[in-house]
């Protein structure tokens, strides 16, 4: 059970409509899982285009959903209206994202009236074998939506 | 006047090769050019499915732009049939990449035998003004190619 | 249980003499203990002179700390006459350091050849009660001792 | 020339002061400089209780002053009366802190009215040859002081 306090009732639907809007997210076919407050998870599936020169996921793709997975877990505490914006985050690529899945997780470790402090990890699927391939941690912006 | 050692007289066809078998790299539209050793520089168009809610460029694709000039800083360094590893990259973003084009810019900072640290800037350009939009850094490994 | 692959039988006792010989960490009065393969923890009491302007813990300190449990957590993975050397670590304060003793925890999340990536996390205990202060994360490299 | 926003007057002197508050900074003899607003330097001796296993500047310390010095970079552009908190902070250790006398220097990259961002860079003086050891980025909060 979370101990985050809930202000937003509607906040899984708004969480996947705040994500629904980034082209970026529906160009990489990303599916957006938000199981309860202050956990969010992103799933997709290996394309072409969005492949580094050994033919895995990219560096950068895996970065983009760990962050985004991260700024999910935080805005799904925001008040309605508020935005979220990514101060920084970082992410060690801990083994080749050689699958055709991806699962990168997002989860809130803090959340401060302005700032929440998240973690992420990402899995590879391959086989029907999963495997960590990247940790990250994120600084989130609530931007008061009043 | 850089005080690198070169140990690729090729590397300017060398890591421009590397990049272009990016697929995620040609989808972004990227352009890199390698000016001096331990330099990288990529210009990407904006393109709407790499954004995000706003319609500005997503961070995830800043990240893996800046992810990617600092990796390529780093293989300007190496030796021929050497692979390049990111270890670890974090990044801060400073202001909304709200424009026509983006310019990300790493370099070297320290080149080890195994390791080199990397730094990176990434600035957005929108009717001909350039701004600073993040700032990255970056921990690269060299794949031993022999 | 732990699933590493133990290379020293004696990394208990390495790993807390290499800790001993760090004057630092004698000055803080920090004791090391070694649970099991990959996991260290430093306890710490409060002294003045380690603390900051409110009175509590300096961050700088709070940072040493993780950096070594984190360094520490690593070394119990090397061979007998391994160094290990911190490339890089991150650390995100989450609440004063108010207390009269502070628990830093490090483990590892991947133990490669070269290079272990690991995380941490500082608790700080005032009146019984401890709490979450800091997240960490690091990458330690192995200097071959042979 | 700057061209930062000055929002106090009194900025080296307030500074200096926060500073010399810390009871951690004077044991270890930092010395901070202020040049321009925006910008901070610790210099700081060498003393063998702060130093690590092969008798250089410990790591930790090395972060702690890096840290400090950004985040009296941030406290330069604050208003009177101001706090300045680090919410992370990541540094890379490029080269062993062996040498008589570190010094670490600490500047803003983006003043927002809630964060500032920063850089850092130490170096180590050692028989009047200065050296890069280390590069840091901090992400430093404002907490108004009305």
């Amino acid at each position: 059970m979370s101990d985050f306090v809930c202000r937003n009732p509607d906040y899984n639907a708004d969480t996947q409509k705040m994500f629904s809007t980034q082209a970026f997210m529906q160009s990489v076919k990303g599916e957006l899982s938000i199981t309860e407050l202050g956990k969010a998870q992103i799933l997709a599936p290996f394309q072409t285009e969005f492949s580094q020169q050994n033919g895995f996921f990219h560096g950068g793709v895996v970065g983009a959903l760990a962050d985004n997975a991260m700024g999910c877990s935080a805005f799904t505490l925001f008040e309605p209206g508020d935005m979220v914006l990514t101060v920084e985050y970082k992410i060690n690529l801990l083994a080749p994202a050689d699958g055709e899945e991806i699962v990168a997780k997002g989860w809130v470790v803090k959340n401060g009236k302005t700032l929440t402090i998240t973690q992420g990890e990402v899995y590879i699927r391959k086989n029907g074998i999963e495997k960590l391939c990247a940790t990250a941690t994120g600084t989130m912006m609530r931007l008061n939506g009043k």
